[in-house]
């Protein structure tokens, strides 16, 4: 089995589709994120895996604290903007959207279908990418809709009721 | 925030309905779990979180190999057996569905979406859950088609193409 296999089998994972942010020492930063994943409600407690190479990584590492912001159905763009694609800044990025902040300073999304206000608490390097084991101190956010999930290499929405 | 909060709130989240197996010292052993979630693919690595009390992970702690078997849209009705609804046990759980053996010996779902056939590299406690490092030595069955999610507390199909 070739990492490319491998890539193939995961592209049939359906995945709900997050912006992950900090505020930084050199300002905001943001990046879009699937793996992540709730570990335990005592305490709240999930986890998110970013490539070891994500300038929002070293933001995140120097401030000690992250959003994780559940897209809603209509924020594709907003999901392909803080995946880099186009190579817009990190200010232009924020100003795209609305944002609010909690506990943590972290931007919440205004429109996200839910969002986590996260401490880090732990970090595990594997292969390429790092995990974060995170403290939920905060959520906001939290209404009936629709998400936006990633499967099979493109976006959807899906109702959340 | 309350623990009841932070449910709610990842109640929100749409995750993919997977079934993990192990081939235990006392036979086969399963779990339904949506917290799994790829970490690298560099070397092929993903992540499994499972309750500490689950018994499908002492059989699991036991082997140090699993299976994750990403189920399709068609098995909710596999999906409820293996989260223990109805308290059937092990060996009638497995009499439900058809499966086969790749490298580790674990039980692949011949019906899955796709699954993983994974070595277990490294674990770490987080409040009640263990998370399990994986590294995937084989996969099978990728196929268009569609799988299972779960979000907002109720199961839907979600096509992947």
């Amino acid at each position: 089995m070739t990492p490319a296999d491998f890539r193939e089998a995961m592209s049939r994972v359906v995945g709900a589709v997050h912006i992950v942010t900090t505020a930084g020492p050199d300002g905001d930063a943001g990046i879009t994120a699937t793996a992540v994943c709730s570990v335990s409600d005592e305490p709240p407690t999930v986890l998110v895996c970013l490539n070891r190479r994500a300038r929002a990584l070293a933001a995140i590492t120097a401030s000690g604290v992250l959003a994780v912001n559940l897209l809603g159905g209509d924020d594709r763009d907003l999901a392909d903007l803080f995946a880099g694609r186009g190579g817009v800044d990190m200010p232009k990025r924020f100003a795209a959207a609305r944002w609010m902040r909690l506990a943590t300073g972290a931007p919440i999304l205004q429109s996200s279908e839910v969002a986590l206000d996260c401490r880090v608490t732990g970090m595990q390097d594997v292969g390429t990418h790092r995990v974060l084991f995170c403290a939920v101190v905060d959520v906001a956010g939290i209404q009936a809709g629709h998400a936006l999930v990633y499967a099979g290499r493109r976006y959807a929405r899906h109702a959340v009721t």
